[in-house]
């Protein structure tokens, strides 16, 4: 059923590329065998770079359970998740993923996963993209904030 | 000029959080000196796991400048992107990040950002969110299109 499910994301990214509609990358949720939510890249036709497949997918798949996160959920990915992806996975709670080709294939085709990756265990001032932790005097209140509301919605 | 921007961004987490709005998070993205998005977190709000602060801004300046590159543009976040938010960085090639609390300061909050950093270090399969490569014969199928494709466009 897994390889079931992970052929149909390949085939869609292959369409994706081909139909030159975006990147070759396609993802799929699926909750208790139902497949509830599939989309593949759409970063160039929504002219927007955190419009990866998994993303897609997993906001396709919140609206439909109106729910934030995707607990029992699996995701079926044609390339291993992106760090932003990764991420996003984790923020959703899926149960598990499972994907075809790794960052090294993309890498092969020019695509930044694996050079990310990388990024990610350097100091984040010693990044290419620097970035630049910046002492303010109240850069806590928001937390404080958070931390003594009493009707807030944990997510 | 960078804190002032940076100071921004924390009123406006605040405010999201003490409004009951969503998590005590906001981002703000600046081109030449001009604002030109910013957001506070919306994931309750739009039940969406992917609507973090720094995600929304960037597609927010995305759709206002029509280009999925942000280049020569800043990002002020009131709080130490989380890997999600850093891999969307990356692929929006934002020039540079100020910030002004840390994962650390997320994390006595409650918030992931830390542990989710921690996952990503560890093998795919070693992860609290097992993610598991099942190798198809067909995998690398979207790679070989998109590398034969002539008039795609690369992002």
């Amino acid at each position: 059923m897994h390889k079931k499910f992970l052929q149909q994301a390949i085939i869609l990214a292959s369409e994706n590329a081909s139909t030159l509609k975006g990147g070759p990358y396609a993802a799929i949720i699926v909750k208790n065998g139902e497949l509830i939510a599939a989309s593949s890249n759409c970063v160039t036709l929504h002219t927007d770079p955190t419009a990866h497949a998994e993303i897609m997918a997993i906001r396709l798949a919140c609206k439909k359970l109106n729910d934030f996160q995707l607990s029992n959920c699996i995701l079926y990915c044609s390339c291993e998740p992106c760090p932003m992806c990764l991420g996003a996975i984790y923020w959703a709670r899926l149960e598990r993923v499972y994907f075809a080709c790794n960052r090294l294939d993309a890498a092969d085709s020019g695509f930044d996963d694996s050079f990310i990756y990388d990024e990610i265990s350097l100091p984040p001032e010693k990044r290419q993209i620097p970035m630049i932790q910046l002492k303010l005097k109240d850069a806590v209140k928001p937390f404080i904030t958070w931390d003594a509301l009493k009707n807030k919605t944990l997510y």
